[in-house]
């Protein structure tokens, strides 16, 4: 196919004719749940060493007091706002996964939408609508992308969750068609994020500047900041530069607004890298069924698609958060503690000595036969016995989705460990109810603590 | 050559260790020549439309006057100021450039010493020195890359500007290496910039973020807030993700603190691709010497490296910025008004009907055999005459730099069109004079119309 030059058009028009009555119920309910999770995975991460360290960067630097900075008293102006949320929500890589690209798509786009909506208020509907149209753009630019863009080292849900931020935004300020294209002009234009950050605070700078610059971007179109006409598909344009050979073109416009992206998100159980978690699983089930002891174990053999290996084989790890890529980890974790909760991922936990000896037990197979959802794990007893099981898809998958009153839990949980005293009903019911709230960005008060 | 591990660690030992004893004298004076040519495309561009977008945009959210905005009278914050500073020396690609990469230097680093210069008073060579160690950083990174990641989409001036203005601000602070290799990484997955985006407002986006991200990593840095250890080098770092194929490793390290990149910076007098000065140069001597008159010329042929043809053979255009790269336009201009100033690239002279009629008689032809620094010009006159001349090398290249008097002319010319009445004289004695400054933030406020 001959480069096309209609794509960032395309998308234009898009975001600027969407109405939400065109919107499929399952979708509307569908972002209703993604921004509940991502609630619950900002308020764990909103303490994190990446979002002190830029909140008190930041505040030297912006005296307004614009915005909510989720799971805290701090206000900040809009623009920060967006990118500490941003990082609250995705630190602990324990938010939501497109499983095609393994983007995260709320943290870049939710921030943005909720500090506009702090600025100037708008209906729940109004925002809910602009995310699922923000979710959309970011996804079908990570398909068409995927998976050579982030082996390269694009941090995918940086990359593209600053154009489905500015596209997000774009639609709650109503920008028209060319405004639309300006801004995501200028989104492309300061993207940026390498995965080999991952691991570290860095990670969090280039997910909290593509939900900040996506706002940005936005907010300069409103003001007629131009940009090129095809800043996406131009010949020296954002695919070009960020795709390592030629984009897979039609996943870019195909069938645009007859499938919905959103209905491709899914929600982790565990804070773990999604391939590992039908391992964790696994392991969680054998030992509820067969409760070996740890020092009765000879070995436990670990097996599934090449890309479990290439993500998670990581025997020898020192902190919470590798250890959060590593099945050995996990699994040693989870039998000996019957859980994999943020608990488990701890500097502390991983330092355990219990943890260390049954990690060195632990071998991880390569199966290409095998599904990239699927995993099998076997315990050999030192006494001969062999316990074995395979999962052919984890919990939070699309074939096992959590429930709605799951994501609900997994927000009480996690604010237990925020603030056990904030009583969260009142944040969840905000969430279900966004659709029919006039003021969307009032919930953002029942996140700050004592308020 | 294999994948070396040790790049960032030697940028960071290297920046952390160097004195201003080190550096020779050659090199000291550049950098100041640098400084007063930057000072210079600053004043011309601090009121174009990129510069007033983002200030109007940028001081909405942060309420600090902590800096200069350098020519006008607001003051904003330090991040504000590193970016909306790096937008205005480099609005026109006026300012300075790295030949080997086209990369133009100062703009990303220098706006970011002067935001920190005043925040925390730092002494003149402190700041020279910490700006050539920037320059050599970013420009070595350039050249490991060139030209396949300029040609992929990359605007290599901010790709490469952020780590420089990181490597620079971080020796400002006084980091150690650690916190050196921190910053780095932090710039590194901060950096983004795309060619397609020139010719419009959106180019300033990139520049003015490379400036502001590069700062801001080195001030995180300074807190302690960590990244990778190998963030440039690593399998899924920056050099991986934004070099098409292998870097040329040896371009990184090899001779550093022997050679110095700013002996390979190069000062504009025309305000146009580089590509197109040496036709400048014959057009301007052409008129000179001979006077052809407009209407009685039948045909002008422009003959150079291929270069030229792919970078500025634009025979319509429509606006001064596009104007900036079209060498058509370039030589009707220089053949009518006897200049290439920024007078020639307004959209009212681009659009003058003379220009126009002289526009359309010239032809540019490709020459293999050509020196890129080199070009030729001859002008077929309707009474069968010939005039022709082969420029060598432009003026301002390395063969034929500008003089410390010319740039300090090109410094009062475009001062000239900022602000009149304003003496530009404490100014330029003021950058001669940096390296014997006690506070190097203080001649910033000798830009600021009034004061």
């Amino acid at each position: 196919m001959t480069r096309p030059s209609h794509i960032t058009r395309t998308f234009g028009q898009f975001i600027a004719g969407a109405t939400w009555d065109q919107v499929p119920d399952r979708v509307q309910h569908e972002a209703k749940r993604s921004i509940l999770n991502f609630m619950a995975t900002a308020l764990a991460g909103c303490r994190e060493d990446a979002v002190e360290h830029t909140l008190a960067s930041l505040a030297a630097f912006s005296g307004m007091k614009q915005a909510t900075v989720i799971g805290r008293t701090e206000r900040v102006d809009v623009l920060s706002a967006a990118f500490l949320n941003a990082a609250s929500g995705n630190v602990f890589d324990f938010d939501d996964t497109h499983l095609r690209t393994v983007i995260h798509p709320t943290a870049p786009i939710a921030p943005a939408l909720f500090a506009l909506a702090e600025l100037r208020p708008v209906s729940g509907r109004e925002l809910l609508l602009a995310f699922a149209l923000g979710v959309e753009i970011e996804c079908r630019v990570g398909n068409a992308i995927s998976p050579e863009h982030y082996a390269r080292g694009w941090h995918i849900t940086s990359t593209c969750g600053c154009l489905g931020a500015a596209a997000a935004a774009g639609r709650l300020l109503a920008l028209d068609t060319d405004q639309l294209i300006w801004a995501l002009g200028a989104a492309a234009t300061q993207t940026g994020g390498l995965v080999e950050c991952l691991g570290t605070p860095a990670k969090s700078l280039s997910v909290g500047n593509a939900a900040r610059n996506g706002l940005w971007s936005a907010l300069l179109a409103e003001r007629g900041f131009r940009g090129p006409p095809t800043p996406l598909e131009g010949r020296q344009g954002y695919l070009n530069a960020l795709a390592p050979s030629a984009p897979d073109w039609s996943a870019l416009t195909d069938g645009l607004g007859e499938t919905w992206e959103l209905l491709q998100n899914t929600y982790k159980p565990y804070p773990v890298g999604i391939v590992a978690h039908p391992v964790i699983d696994a392991a969680l089930a054998l030992r509820e069924k067969h409760a070996p002891q740890p020092e009765a174990i000879q070995r436990i053999v670990v097996r599934g698609h090449p890309l479990l290996a290439a993500r998670t084989d990581r025997p020898h790890v020192t902190t919470g958060r590798e250890a959060q890529v590593s099945v050995q980890h996990s699994v040693a974790a989870a039998l000996l503690f019957g859980g994999a909760g943020l608990v488990q991922y701890t500097d502390a936990c991983v330092r355990d000595p219990a943890v260390l000896a049954l990690r060195a037990k632990i071998d991880v197979e390569q199966d290409a036969d095998m599904a990239v959802e699927a995993a099998a794990v076997r315990i050999e007893m030192k006494d001969g016995a062999v316990y074995a099981l395979v999962v052919p898809a984890a919990r939070g998958s699309l074939a096992r989705p959590l429930s709605d009153r799951e994501i609900e839990e997994k927000l009480r949980t996690l604010a237990a460990g925020w603030c056990p005293a904030h009583d969260v009903q009142p944040l969840i019911d905000a969430v279900w109810a966004l659709d029919r709230a006039e003021d969307a960005g009032a919930f953002l008060r029942l996140t700050v603590p004592g308020a």
